[in-house]
């Protein structure tokens, strides 16, 4: 057994906490000299600038290069730090008068440089006599990427081609931040904390609430209280069976279920990514309940089996094979279960991969495509049933992972006619009709893996059917 | 005395309402015919796509084009139409089933053809054989611009340096978009109600409320459970002295002002823009009230003014006036109004203009400059005392602006030497001194101006100080 320890992080009503602040220049210390054990070359990292929605002066919130984030600690706009053998070096322009005027007091670029432990400051310009033999990653905004285009003189591209000593830098950036420091982990424990209470709050809304945008509204108010943002875009839906689902238009039913995949992402950008499903009426369904009950095992053996050493590749396969069994006990699928995972018939009703590395992205370093997901060597398969995995890497102490098995009826899936044939012996289509009140199911936590097991940084939020039927109850 | 009648419009619980799909063909066939008296190339709206926020699939929440919305009426991603003499031609892909499978169900490219009226409607690449001769709009996210330019072989910048049949496109477009037609009006006035109750719910939370932060949540909570979102970025701040202020970590103190500018959009787009200023304790002090009741002053006769013929420089002014009078009343200024608004010193106090059109953008047409805001021939004044107008133009029936008077204690301002000493003797510094606890105040309602007057679409929000109170006081 492992550890169910619950993350009890008192949660934050300021913003960047002072702790947080005072620890900083060290714990960025420690993050360079370990990127200069793993890359010699200059680093230069920019934070990026905002993206205009609709026209230039009204520009979604800000969001810096996670990268960035990582090695300057600060949401900083339009600023770049240069590495080098340990040494920081802090590139941004001091607030104009007008951003006083219209923005208000803001640190000065010397005062941040002190923040954060830079070895020197310089206005942004200066920059351009800093580049030479620099590697970097680019950033998501075009304007930025051009600027480093321009300054680094090679084509900076959004993809995942990274090349030379861009490479070898995103490699060495891996192995940083697959292991997550005490400092790390406890933005992330915040993180994790308010999502939390943000499923709380839904739960508890949806006796009272009318749609799905109600709920929605009740737990990302949460959120936005605790002076964090959503790391992504919340899904809470009574269409579990559409997974990526970014609408709240329906009205809540009494017999439906409710799936929401809401999650904080702290002002320093670490995330947390939690999924529960709960009935709108306050009870389970006899079908309902049954299903829950598979996904549950499911959950629970793969967080029971999250040790070091272990491959997160088994552990998407153990969920794969619980599920089977589980549903081959309710007589939806027939065979044994190691057989029907072979043949991925798991995947008509789980077509997703058990989850996903956690960290300054919610599908952390995602940016640098399938470099962190998957071990050197290691590339996705093309089988139904493992195909869409995140994640193929033994687990190491320090990684934090989501473990998020679910049950859907996609229609897309399971009405496809080619997949009908080739699994019409192994599914009971009739018996399977007797479960349409389950369209989506999905249960998501938060680990982190120990030196001996794991432990759910998620566990304050239950899991248990009747702990969630309390909550939703009042 | 205009009509202060209310928009008592029923909120909406679903999104895009039944009656706005029925008559929406009808809408865009007015529109685009209108269009082409005024403009006789064919033309080329693209919707634009997601913009990434840390990596590619984690993007912030799509908005398209405001004149892709005008005359497309639905937020279609990665989209185009083609006008030409009154018709309609869509350019989409349909769903691919990667799409189906993950995002679900969702109308077909000929389906959303019929809903919007077009005449035709092809795959995306097809645009490439229609692109001869066109005019267009640069679009917000740079890949689309990329495509833009590509399609069109003419660079497409974000900036508002149009030239030749782009210019003369986006004339046409300012000439419709000023005047709004009854579909556009009934979608504002849907953003409005929305809005107005935001601002209920931030007046009503005030008392439980610990932080900026709490107050921000419980205003955009109403606005996502009515399926809208923030048509900017929410400002909710003690210190409302701060003009752009993006952050919510100041706790609520009994003394405190809590300046709240928050407006809702719809999900076509179309959106509300309201400020008001309440006391935290539930009631204003002396020196509070006594301002409030000076910049309530300037919002009634601005609104009370705002007939079509007048131009909106002159409410400017007069706000400032307003303005000058009441502090001279109050003893902070010295002189004749008139004079001390000739030498800008109401600047000092209210250093931003009366306000801005209001359509799809909250500073409706800003991606083109100041094209929309100031007639041709017009431009910025370089007084400090008007070179932050956002609009220099005659009223006219079907426009919609905003009114929005404040007063704010800006240190940048007040604290400058050379303004200091410019304004030495029209100020009464040490009398300034005792409303220290005045801060920063505004009063903002969206108007639409009728053949005779002007209707406040926010009305149901009241402005008066002892409503206030009472709201925030529960």
């Amino acid at each position: 057994m492992q550890t169910h320890s619950s993350s009890n992080a008192s949660v934050p009503d300021a913003e960047i906490s002072d702790a947080a602040i005072r620890s900083l220049p060290q714990t960025l210390r420690h993050r360079r000299q370990q990127l200069a054990q793993q890359c010699s070359a200059p680093i230069i990292f920019w934070s990026g600038n905002p993206h205009s929605r609709n026209f230039p002066a009204n520009t979604y919130p800000f969001r810096a290069s996670s990268h960035f984030l990582y090695f300057a600690g600060l949401p900083l706009q339009n600023a770049a730090i240069r590495l080098e053998s340990g040494r920081l070096e802090l590139f941004m322009d001091d607030p104009t008068s007008a951003s006083i005027l219209w923005h208000g007091a803001s640190p000065s670029r010397s005062q941040i440089a002190e923040t954060i432990g830079a070895d020197a400051d310089y206005p942004l310009y200066r920059l351009k006599s800093f580049t030479e033999h620099a590697a970097t990653i680019p950033v998501q905004d075009a304007a930025t990427r051009l600027q480093q285009s321009q300054l680094l003189s090679r084509m900076m591209t959004p993809a995942n081609g990274l090349q030379g000593i861009d490479l070898d830098l995103a490699k060495a950036i891996v192995h940083l931040r697959l292991i997550h420091d005490p400092a790390a982990l406890a933005e992330i424990r915040q993180a994790a904390a308010v999502t939390v209470k943000a499923h709380e709050a839904g739960m508890a809304t949806t006796r009272t609430a009318s749609t799905e945008a109600g709920v929605r509204a009740a737990m990302e108010q949460v959120i936005l209280s605790h002076t964090m943002t959503c790391a992504y875009s919340s899904i809470v839906t009574v269409h579990g069976e559409v997974l990526h689902n970014d609408r709240y238009p329906n009205p809540l039913q009494s017999g439906d279920l409710l799936l929401a995949d809401v999650g904080a992402e702290a002002e320093t950008g670490w995330a947390a990514d939690v999924t529960r499903t709960w009935p709108v009426s306050g009870r389970f369904s006899p079908t309902q309940r049954d299903i829950y009950e598979v996904v549950k095992t499911a959950h629970d053996v793969c967080i029971d089996q999250a040790h070091p050493g272990v491959e997160y590749r088994d552990l998407h396969l153990r969920a794969a094979t619980v599920l089977a069994a589980g549903l081959v006990d309710l007589g939806i699928l027939r065979g044994r279960a190691e057989d029907l995972v072979d043949m991925d018939a798991h995947a008509l009703f789980f077509p997703h991969g058990i989850g996903h590395l956690l960290g300054l992205d919610v599908h952390d370093m995602e940016d640098l495509g399938d470099l962190a997901g998957y071990a050197p060597g290691r590339s996705r398969s093309d089988r139904f049933g493992l195909g869409y995995l995140r994640l193929d890497r033994p687990l190491a102490p320090g990684m934090v992972v989501t473990i998020e098995p679910g049950f859907y009826q996609v229609p897309a899936i399971l009405n496809d006619p080619d997949r009908r044939a080739k699994y019409q012996d192994v599914v009971n289509w009739e018996r399977l009709a007797a479960f349409s009140d389950v369209r989506g199911i999905r249960i998501e936590d938060d680990i982190l893996i120990t030196p001996t097991n794991a432990e759910i940084l998620t566990a304050a939020l239950p899991t248990d059917r009747e702990a969630i039927e309390t909550i939703t109850q009042g």
